[in-house]
């Protein structure tokens, strides 16, 4: 144990919190994430910036809401302007790399107009949300030039023009012919690459091979699993590790699908909503997502034992955590963005190499995904950034020290713009936002144009009952609301600022002659 | 009358929306500005984005909030991000060109992070808000090398260094010597320039020269005019036109003083505050104050007319505004930033010469500073750019025809962080911000870490009471707030958004051969 020389901030993509044994899951083994968080800190009420990877993932990045950044949802790109870890570390000689997703779109608006090429050193990093592409692979397309995924494969001898399509997310039907994995009916047929080369595996050993390859070169690695995410199809074995017994009881009422909010109704409507309402698609794909959470934690597992062969256990902070969860039927919905929460809780571990930070440790203080981005500058000692980075610091709660009772709730946002809902409701889209704020009993939603969502987590922990419009709970939703205000008046948005706040200017002015107010 | 081809977009500094005849003053006459609201609509209901130069100008350029554009107090650069009006107009072909003032900084940490160099012509505009600077001229430092006003002053026979301080800023004391205008007990003495020379009537000239020298070729300028900014000093005749007794009574009361909220009393401890507390400061800027702005009125009169006569007025719209007020002894202040209406409210005239426009038309629909870009990309037939335009089109109150209802409320904002204030406070520079919701009948601060402020103004127009923290108005603070979080919500904060959202991308995916949530 001793001093954070590197960062290893793994995210796993569309992975619930409770599909982990340490959370509580009955339904699986996750037995090397037990692992980390017996090592570390396990933040059991952490939510995430926006229930969709984009805006949540820029949010992992700089340390600031949506609302901040503004790249509120996948089609938005993170603005120029925007600092990321790269550009709060690469300066103290921290190499800031990424092996996997990052769901950064370039501002290609923002370039052109101020100039900068996007082939240059500085427009690469810009495109890469501030990360060295080390391996970049964003899971939802065929791998990238700056991937090396396809050319792995082939040389494993999977011979095709896209072997990421057709191997790494095909199956083999029992027939033994060859399908997409694309389509959930297909969730339950093995994929047709072996798990040694699976993207999960892959990159795995692409983040291993890196840690080696910096040696005692201090470093920043985001390792960004795809998986969970769809298509939801396993290698084998764990393909058909699991059957549909084997998945929790469902999460939905019909009285909750009857009295449903109206933009939640609209949700029911997209193909995903659609599909995941139907008992089949969720039988087929949960013991299939079951399957990609096992083979992520085998692989957590292979991760973790090198690291350690590696001696960087001892100076290597490791997060583990995710971009959002997954509703898998739940509330009659599938994907995401809604503020539920299978999709807006994420799992968070922390593991601290520092001599004096809590081993095992299960902390139930609400906390934020931001939260990470301050918790990397002090355990790498670089400057605050805190007139822009907006997430609070974790590290007095890693040593066990407390929050001094600062945190009283997180925040979730939705930018539903870009979704069929918007014409569904035949909303502008401008008015498509809505903000989640979660205390310790109550959930609050906050929509532009519909009512609000009141949930009580003490006493309806499966938010069955929406108190949003109850008369009974007027006092409720004004002290949520009330919460955040106080979120968005605390939103840092100021340009710069210098350290130190010259506060009183009256020296340097009179020295130019210049006298205010002064008889 | 016609189609707009340009805009003549007036800006003066620190000048009281209740020191023009056609709002009601009867201490002052400037029989040119009601000519001009005459041809117009008069807003008389118009409030600043913020009560202080850098950010209030920042949003009349973007046509954003402060909270939006990030440019929260003058020592706080724009953004390289943020669009300007240059940025909304110049691809049209318009000459997008200033005379006068901006307070822009120059966002030197974003130009070197991304590599823009300010001496290109891309930094050029970057560094002067995206105005070309055809004459700038700050007004509160010497003029840099982008103006012509000190070489002006020489050629004039000003023989000096730096004729704008000895001359422009620089008085006659009665014995025949020379002091700097700086000090306010020099105000009731004559600038050694003569009026036809001064900063005033320089800037007039130079835009004059401007529409000229353009032709038919169209064009935006903003004419941005220093004064009746301090120093508080005019040429004569203008600074001994007005005496003590023309001033109208002063605005402040005892209890106010002893009752005030903490932020304001911390504001009374600025030299300014002290200094106009003091009948004797009051008793000598007030009529240097009326003096400066006759001196503004008069030259209003020579451009008007300059403009009929190069058959201007028929396709140029004029918008004479402020960037915000001056407390000169009311409320026991001095300067602005806090939210009284001597601060917060500005003039506001806006000329259109469109055939359909309304001539001489009385408003008193609740507005904001950042109304005008819209209006101006309308009154162009340009974008709208509505991803980040947040003021709303005045056209049709223009043209008469209402708003719908849509505007109840006007917002004002402040970062006091830079402000001595903060260190007699002592409270944190995150924590100093503020903002005044003004409603029809009730004007609502909201501070980080204090009470809040509320004044009925329907019974207290002179806001002397405040209702802040009394019980008995609990539920109007709480519609008040209610419309905070409704701002808040509706800022546009989007990186981007292309013409048209791709809300069903169901599609373009399939032919990629993705399939989002299909069985």
């Amino acid at each position: 144990m001793g001093q954070t020389r590197n960062v290893l901030f793994i995210m796993s993509d569309q992975l619930r919190h409770d599909y982990l044994s340490c959370m509580g899951a009955r339904h699986i083994s996750t037995p090397h994430l037990d692992r980390l968080a017996k090592m570390g800190t396990l933040f059991r009420r952490a939510y995430c910036p926006s229930g969709v990877c984009g805006p949540s993932r820029m949010s992992f990045y700089t340390g600031r809401s949506a609302t901040s950044h503004g790249a509120t949802w996948n089609s938005v790109p993170l603005s120029v302007r925007e600092l990321t870890l790269g550009d709060y570390l690469r300066p103290m000689g921290i190499r800031v790399a990424l092996a996997g997703k990052t769901h950064a779109l370039p501002d290609l608006d923002g370039m052109t107009r101020l100039g900068i090429d996007p082939a240059s050193e500085r427009g690469r990093l810009l495109i890469n949300a501030g990360f060295e592409p080390f391996d970049r692979h964003e899971g939802h397309v065929e791998p990238p030039p700056t991937s090396n995924y396809s050319e792995y494969l082939r040389a494993k001898g999977y011979d095709s023009e896209r072997p990421w399509h057709e191997y790494a997310n095909g199956v083999t039907l029992p027939d033994g012919s060859h399908d997409t994995g694309w389509w959930l009916r297909n969730s339950r047929f093995p994929l047709r690459v072996d798990k040694a080369d699976s993207e999960t595996a892959y990159m795995t050993d692409r983040a291993l091979g890196f840690v080696a390859e910096q040696a005692d070169k201090p470093w920043l690695l985001h390792l960004s699993y795809i998986k969970p995410h769809w298509p939801y199809c396993a290698p084998a074995p764990y393909h058909d590790m699991y059957g549909p017994e084997d998945a929790p009881a469902l999460s939905r009422g019909k009285n909750e699908r009857e009295s449903a909010h109206p933009v939640v109704q609209a949700y029911y409507q997209h193909e995903e909503g659609k599909s995941f309402a139907r008992e089949e698609v969720v039988n087929t794909v949960r013991p299939a997502y079951m399957g990609l959470v096992k083979e992520l934690d085998d692989n957590i597992g292979r991760l973790l034992d090198g690291l350690e062969k590696m001696g960087r256990l001892d100076d290597t902070m490791i997060v583990f955590t995710a971009d959002h969860g997954d509703y898998l039927g739940d509330h009659w919905l599938g994907e995401k963005e809604i503020f539920f929460e299978q999709a807006a809780r994420i799992p968070m571990i922390v593991y601290d190499p520092a001599d004096d930070a809590v081993r095992g440790q299960v902390d139930d203080t609400l906390i934020d995904g931001i939260d990470v981005v301050p918790t990397f500058l002090t355990a790498l000692g670089a400057p605050a950034h805190d007139y822009v980075v907006e997430g609070r610091d974790l590290t007095p709660l890693l040593r066990g020290k407390g929050d001094d009772g600062r945190r009283d709730y997180a925040v979730c946002e939705l930018d539903y713009a870009y979704r069929r809902a918007r014409l569904v409701l035949d909303q502008p889209a401008q008015r498509c936002r809505a903000w989640m704020v979660r205390a310790e009993r109550w959930k609050y939603v906050h929509w532009l144009d519909y009512p609000d969502q009141l949930y009580d987590l003490h006493n309806d922990p499966d938010e069955m009952v929406d108190f949003g419009v109850d008369p009974g709970h007027d006092k409720v939703r004004a002290e949520m609301r009330d919460r955040l205000v106080e979120w968005f008046t605390t939103r840092r948005i100021r340009t710069t600022a210098p350290d130190g706040f010259e506060a009183d200017r009256t020296d340097s002015h009179t020295k130019r002659g210049i006298h205010i107010g002064e008889w």
